[in-house]
């Protein structure tokens, strides 16, 4: 129905996360009423991230340099290291404000059934950091779910006597309804209850 | 938070219509994972359709040549004209598969207090195809919102007594529930009621 542009641009928009074939075309028709330099500034800006970009020596973080903006902080505590599965990851945990050590990311979770298995993931990089020297803390923060949990249980598993490693909480997320909570939750939020 | 490229990205990405900051992040992410030919694949589409895309020299839709797809296709009834707004309202009608005619975008609607008056869109154009004749009947297929509506009598003003005008129906949608429909729709199918 549209000139072959129009449909290749509609077609490669479409395969972006969150994207349908009906948001694809309303971006497409926007880029089409755009001033040719608004559009011609998002493509620079795809290419300049994939030629510009790599990952931290250390952490793996994405990185415009040779060290990430935490790994190169000197104000950051270095002796406390929060494990991720993805550079994302590590977005909500800065928003909260309350972290101040630096990060390692694994680049995904344990899936032996995707074929994602232990050396697919930085954990050799992480026992080389642990055993390197200067580390005090672990913290686990995979995402709370079936691969996110038995990534963080191997992790552990190999930290275990080398450094104190601990787990991100689970239970009741601040503002939710118990009412219309989820079991699972309730059930980890009963065993990970605090004296007050 | 994250390296200049990856800012930028998102920055950029955040401007397009439906992608908000959290989705932005998410679609720059995933260009970081993905392979770079697919990356650059987008950027050149976005560059492509700035440079390839022109408007049809008789409709004003879209098009990668002189002439738009409609406006080159002999099968098309080229004496009945379908007024829209915008060449993305034209994908609506031609999935409703029933028009065989072609179209006349005005390239928006008339809103004075926006300053979009009658000599920023292409009424004048549309005469000028209706007098030179062979048009038979000229369907408005503006919006049914308050812009489109004064578009739609605007035109068929200027068009009285040239050429057969109509306006696309307005009623209740088909599969709708007649309880959760709104006054002003339920009004316009009253108006419009038709003998069975």
């Amino acid at each position: 129905m549209f000139p072959t542009p129009v449909e290749q641009l509609i077609t490669d928009l479409a395969k972006l996360p969150g994207v349908g074939r009906r948001s694809a075309q309303r971006i497409a028709f926007f880029m089409l009423r755009q001033p040719r330099e608004e559009a011609a500034s998002l493509a620079q800006s795809i290419i300049d991230v994939k030629d510009k970009i790599r990952y931290c020596r250390r952490c793996f973080n994405f990185t415009d340099d040779d060290l990430c903006v935490f790994c190169r902080d000197a104000r950051r505590d270095a002796s406390v290291i929060c494990v991720v599965e993805e550079p994302s990851d590590i977005i909500p945990i800065e928003k909260g404000g309350d972290y101040r050590g630096i990060y390692h990311v694994l680049g995904g979770a344990l899936s032996p059934l995707d074929g994602i298995d232990p050396e697919h993931l930085r954990i050799k990089e992480l026992i080389e950091r642990v055993e390197a020297g200067g580390i005090d803390e672990v913290i686990i923060a995979t995402n709370p779910n079936t691969t996110g949990e038995s990534t963080a249980m191997y992790v552990a598993d190999q930290l275990r006597g080398r450094v104190k490693v601990t787990r991100l909480a689970s239970g009741l997320p601040v503002g939710a309804d118990l009412e219309y909570a989820d079991e699972a939750t309730v059930s980890r939020a009963i065993l990970g209850r605090r004296e007050m």
